[in-house]
């Protein structure tokens, strides 16, 4: 049925666009290197009765020309009809004009970008306007507290930032912990511990994907040894793996993982795996659209859907995902790329307004020491983030920090992420393999 | 995840339960016979801070107990954290307390129409909290006017209610039409002229099920050549035509129906028709719940689902049912039982906040000619429901309106729909059949 409406609640009247870079250190995966910088884009949309709604996502010069293509269309739309601002945003967003996802373990798409910055501010502005937070927005407070998990990386010895592979000498805890080498088991083991004792998480993942299977299967048997069974653990080979190595490697880690995510390529391939193991299987690489569900009902190619809402077009689509998780018998968690507190805290409303969420959220938050909004870095309780009880996101633009991140942008020279190019600068001639063992 | 909140934003501290009963005439469907009365059930919840949210659902005894069941768990809740409230009324409400669909045309289950009374209710509560409609709150907008399809009946003379099958003769217009009997083509396209210069609808529904399918059919090809191809016709024999007949005669209707509504029982048999027709399916009565929806998908059972905010467990299952659609490929339109104004405001919010809609929506509203909201019957424009502006869903109680429907239903001495002995009062020793053609 077509449809207009005439209804107007308020009306967005600017929109900015502004790239910043944030410190990243030398993390290795599956397509090399994490640069000396993440790479993010923070949108701001402000409205005739003065309020701004923010929204932050991966940032690259193509998401942010997608970006300003549709600010003609969002401008002049009422941020309380998403509904409505989608249509026309999916009218302007043609998909010939999107990339794909990509073999890459990040996703390479503009279009649900765009739609999950609008999405994100416009609920930052409905939550302002209204008075409730956006988990309210998403269909209401499930929990108060969202749990995340541990993220730890292999990395060379480095801060990021103008340190690059430097090392801050006065940094102690996991501030210093963070600039260590860990490319062995010990290594990730004490990475563990630090971010742990640190942050309080009660379930850990290892990005996998950059050494043979063997290697990170014992170090995630050496996790599993410190820190005991009641401590769920998950390894991303960020689908690195053939069918047959997945097979292998996943049954050896049979009653050690608490879910195995991306071992190999496809949704055939992960239901190949899948048939074959006894362990739950997780992506957020085979299954990554609402285009992808019926593959992934047919094939029954994973246990758990990572969702993200800057790849699956927003809160409303993410929300929407978990329904589908319920009646598909699919488990949800959430995938996570470098990211500041304007994703935190729409990744935190997220998770409380989620009736199934089934584990605890991924987060790259530990590895940045920047941030970008008032009051400085997000503080985890016991691994959770407290959902903020302020109207909207509940986070507010630093915008002296906001400079220094865009400036630091400018003087970085990054317009996109590649990390191929970053592992070349130390592994000479280095190249990314789409399947390696 | 487990988690809990102590979020509130107000606190539910009343709920009432008010079945009513409103005048009905003596429609045939295929389990017989309407009642001279209909049966509603109207859910009022106050909160803390002096509003009032409303709902309405199919009424009996049932449903009220079911309801008055969960009074506990409703009260102290907060109406804007309805995913909170809703694990809580899933904890009471166990399947095994509930009835299952049944083969009946209507829907038998009361655990869903409790979770649809609670959705429909806290919504209007938090409209009018945050002073926005509920269509805004269920994602925005789409559309400010929602079209309605006209809905035809085999039916015997009479008015219903007080006047049975008697005839207020002071009737004129559309008052005195829908008295009339009509049992043939003629009585049909009768009917079907007089509620279309009545409402202005633009889509036509017969209710099938009645007489065997020739006779139905040629009602659909009278229908046809007075009213021409643009106007959308649909004929729901209600799953008692046998696989072969609904083949048989859905090849006959090729070309003449914008769809065919549940010609047959169950996923498997809908599956044999739809390959075998070319004709859309679509229904209300092999796929209505989301625990049917892996079969619908690994069958492709039907084209269009009917949703129906009653059975779907409410305004926001509604939307996630929305999405599925959107996902697997399936049409949306809407199903009706009979309702009064408090449901027509609910359903109006829900066509107008659903993006993908495919067609106008089912309404049995123009056979009641009471009503229980303030201002009285609910307008049509050109076949359409303008959207209400006001907080929540627009609608407030006529309490002396109300007071005279829970009269009614107190002396009519209904306690459940049960169209089988009200058949039999004319037909004696007539027996429903799930298959009869």
């Amino acid at each position: 049925m077509p449809g207009a409406t005439d209804s107007f609640f308020m009306r967005i009247t600017e929109m900015h666009i502004t790239p910043i870079a944030l410190g990243d250190p030398p993390l290795l995966n599956a397509a090399g290197l994490h640069a000396p910088y993440c790479l993010r884009t923070v949108v701001e949309l402000r409205t005739d009765n003065g309020l701004t709604g923010l929204a932050e996502v991966p940032g690259s010069v193509a998401v942010d020309q997608a970006l300003a293509a549709v600010r003609d269309t969002v401008i002049g739309s009422d941020p309380l009809n998403w509904h409505a601002l989608r249509a026309r945003l999916a009218e302007r967003c043609s998909p010939e004009t999107s990339g794909a996802r990509g073999d890459k373990p990040w996703d390479g798409r503009t279009r649900v970008q765009v739609y999950s910055a609008m999405d994100v501010a416009c609920l930052d502005l409905a939550g302002r306007a209204l008075g409730v937070p956006v988990a309210t927005l998403l269909g209401g407070i499930v929990r108060d507290r969202v749990p995340y998990s541990a993220y730890l990386f292999y990395k060379f010895e480095g801060a990021g930032g103008e340190l690059g592979f430097g090392i801050d000498r006065e940094a102690t805890g996991w501030a210093a912990a963070r600039q260590q080498a860990a490319l062995d088991p010990d290594g990730i083991v004490a990475q563990a511990e630090a971010m742990v004792a640190e942050f309080g998480f009660k379930s850990i993942k290892l990005k996998g994907g950059c050494f043979e299977p063997s290697q990170e299967v014992a170090a995630i048997k050496a996790l599993h040894r410190r820190f005991g069974p009641d401590v769920p653990l998950r390894l991303d080979p960020n689908a690195l793996w053939t069918v047959a190595s997945s097979i292998q490697w996943g049954r050896e880690l049979e009653g050690v993982l608490e879910y195995l995510e991306d071992p190999c390529r496809t949704q055939a391939g992960m239901a190949e795996v899948r048939r074959a193991i006894k362990l739950p299987l997780a992506t957020n690489m085979c299954t990554t659209s609402f285009d992808d569900l019926p593959g992934s009902v047919r094939l029954e190619s994973e246990d758990i859907i990572l969702t993200d809402h800057h790849f699956w077009g927003g809160l409303h689509s993410s929300m929407e995902l978990a329904a589908h998780c319920r009646t598909f018998g699919r488990g949800v968690s959430m995938h996570s790329n470098n990211h500041a507190g304007i994703s935190l805290a729409a990744m935190t409303h997220l998770g409380a307004a989620m009736p199934n969420l089934s584990y605890a959220l991924d987060t790259h938050y530990p590895w940045q020491s920047e941030e970008i909004v008032v009051g400085g870095r997000i503080q985890f309780e016991d691994g959770c983030v407290v959902l903020p009880k302020e109207p909207g996101l509940g986070v507010e633009l630093d915008c002296d920090a906001l400079a220094r991140a865009h400036e630091a942008y400018r003087h970085c020279g990054l317009t996109e992420r590649n990390d191929e190019v970053e592992m070349q600068k130390k592994v000479p001639g280095w190249k990314f393999a789409a399947t390696r063992w």
